[in-house]
């Protein structure tokens, strides 16, 4: 049994990336299913370790890591093999603003929290709340559309960290049935990295509890 | 007249962090000001340069680097002094892990962008719309304060990343009238960093064009 231990919830988009990294590097870990649905990330336990009570977490090296950009990032100085985020500072820079397209400007805005409190406090209806997933999504894929590569992946040959927050926020689009069709270089990657076995392998319906 | 340019904002949070960083490292810069109400960072030969047509964006060395996290990084790599992430993994992914609680699940969902889509899509009074901004600075704030120093700075004896993003935040905080009182280790932490010139000179205050 590892050592190394992923608190994870099968459809957190943001744990769905970390799962596709420790595959592509392959290390082993024991996944913890966190069900955010029945509140577990609130757990005493849990905050007591991880305060912003979300997953996903990693444990490893006897560390607790939290955020996903944090722990991609520290698996990837650690454990180099496949690299994901460039060395060189200005390929490096220019990996990162791509990938915050996702991480920070369409993944959190269209968080659980955030839906539970439109509907809840704000009173919108389901179909307004799906409208507002899908606005967001499009707005952040219509400028990533335009920084995508005409051939190959965002890591050219190999997956790179916008690969791999691509393909979960995909999958989020795609289960609030956003229209692809004006995003054809990112249905492309996206398609390309589904057939990675890494990638397949972190799949949430391969991963959801029984 | 220098060649660096800063494509500025004096309200945005992220253009400030940037602003700070800049001083902080002693790098000499050309604001240019990008008024977000006239939506001048829609404008096409902006948008051609940042396909987001966000800001901020600094023109450096030659690149035109965007969203704050990745322009942060680029500097601290290729200026490192002061450093403001650590290099050693465990102690840099600490740090991202805590400025991510601004940069992705505070700031983002509190951008200009969403505060019009909730009061023009969605029918949201500006009572209810504050709520809103309140309400995920606060649950933030309410993290970070755990993940906050006894004494010290975050970076402790001087800034890092998580301090560079936790002035603006709490000016936005103030702005909108969020009762800090349950935050006395961020209270004290943002007074300690206003006292020094290089965030003093980055306030919005200081650079709001006449």
């Amino acid at each position: 049994m590892s050592d190394t231990i992923l608190f994870d919830y099968w459809r957190s988009s943001a744990s769905y990336r970390v799962r596709i990294v420790l595959n592509l590097k392959r290390i082993a870990y024991r996944a913890v299913p966190t069900d955010l649905l029945t509140r577990q990330q609130k757990a005493p336990d849990y905050v007591a370790r991880n305060p912003q009570g979300l997953v996903p977490m990693l444990h490893i090296d006897g560390q607790d890591l939290t955020q996903s950009l944090a722990i991609i990032d520290y698996l990837d100085a650690t454990r180099p093999e496949p690299r994901l985020i460039p060395a060189d500072p200005v390929a490096r820079a220019a990996t990162l603003a791509r990938a915050m397209v996702i991480i920070a400007d369409i993944h959190p805005v269209n968080n659980l929290r955030m839906l539970h409190y439109l509907k809840n406090e704000m009173g919108q209806d389901q179909a307004a709340v799906d409208a507002w997933y899908r606005h967001w999504i499009a707005e952040g894929f219509a400028a990533l559309e335009l920084m995508a590569p005409e051939n190959g992946l965002f890591g050219c040959d190999a997956p790179d960290l916008t690969d791999v927050c691509l393909v979960p926020q995909v999958a989020n689009a795609r289960r609030f049935e956003l229209d692809m069709a004006p995003y054809p270089r990112l249905t492309r990657i996206d398609a390309a990295l589904q057939a990675i076995p890494a990638f397949a392998a972190a799949h949430p319906e391969r991963v959801k509890p029984a």
